[in-house]
């Protein structure tokens, strides 16, 4: 049904928030957060050796990372974000068909943001996202399972994923997609 | 008067807007800016170096800077920020007293944050202001008005300030500030 698609809804089975980004959404918040970004067609190795501390200093939030970075982005102030602590990052993605669970044809034109906590890189639980580097070493990342993880004998990830985050899209775009669900 | 303090207002015979964050303000505007960050203390060298180019990547806006750079702040969408484009660069000053006009005690406690276009170095304006290198080398930036550097001999700044950022306040706290004026 189309309630898996709406926002801040958690799809069956999955244990972390998919959150649709809504258009001037980051500028309305009253707290906002930037993070390093690193893209998924990049080496396993970038996500690594993103900054892991980004501290904000004084009055105006200045962020201040412990090394120098090129690609940030700012997310709104959302629960799981600002619980962060060192080790916060994202991931982009071009094309939410990354994702393990069951997707429609939407998902292909959308590009998605996956925040992760590399604090956390145990594999705990089966219902749980990682982060995981693709098989055969520079291949860039995947999102997997737990359980996937687990099946195949990896116990340590890249991180656990805490949030998906979605593009905005115009309203019209959206109650089209509602009606035209598969 | 305690006109001249008022958010978004101009100083008399001042062409540069100083405007007041607000708390949870990011931004009246739809949009957020980030700008790279340089502190004041550091050496004049330092202003040079952070990245010229931001280009926003994507659809959820993601900043690529032509290099890495460790500290960022975002700003509201503010008309002189997002006129901004390559060599945009913001200077962190402890204290406002740093502003060559007319000042009252309470710019001692705060800290204000200098937008400059480093694309615009020519001393054109002499009601213009500027980032320059304090006098002596490795010791910093001041802002100078147009005229005091002409007079100096200073056809080249670092830098056209566009825009003052004052921190955010407590209300009650700028109540007590228009009684207090000086």
């Amino acid at each position: 049904s189309g309630e898996s698609e709406e926002e801040g809804d958690v799809v069956a089975g999955v244990k972390v928030p998919v959150v649709r980004l809504q258009f001037g959404e980051v500028a309305e918040s009253s707290r906002v957060v930037i993070l390093p970004v690193c893209k998924a067609e990049e080496k396993d190795k970038e996500v690594m050796e993103a900054p892991w501390e980004c501290e904000s200093e004084g009055e105006f939030g200045v962020v201040v990372a412990e090394k120098g970075w090129k690609r940030w982005v700012v997310l709104p102030g959302w629960e799981p974000v600002v619980g962060l602590g060192k080790g916060g990052v994202v991931v982009s993605f071009s094309d939410a068909r990354v994702l393990p669970w069951k997707v429609n044809r939407w998902y292909k034109e959308e590009p998605i943001l996956v925040v992760a906590d590399r604090s956390k890189k145990d594999v705990e639980a089966d219902d749980g996202f990682y982060l995981a580097a693709m098989d055969g070493g520079d291949m860039g990342f995947k999102v997997e399972r737990g359980s996937a993880l687990k099946e195949a004998g990896v116990t340590e990830s890249l991180g656990t994923v805490v949030l998906i985050v979605r593009p905005p899209k115009d309203e019209t775009e959206n109650e089209l997609a509602d009606e035209d669900w598969e």
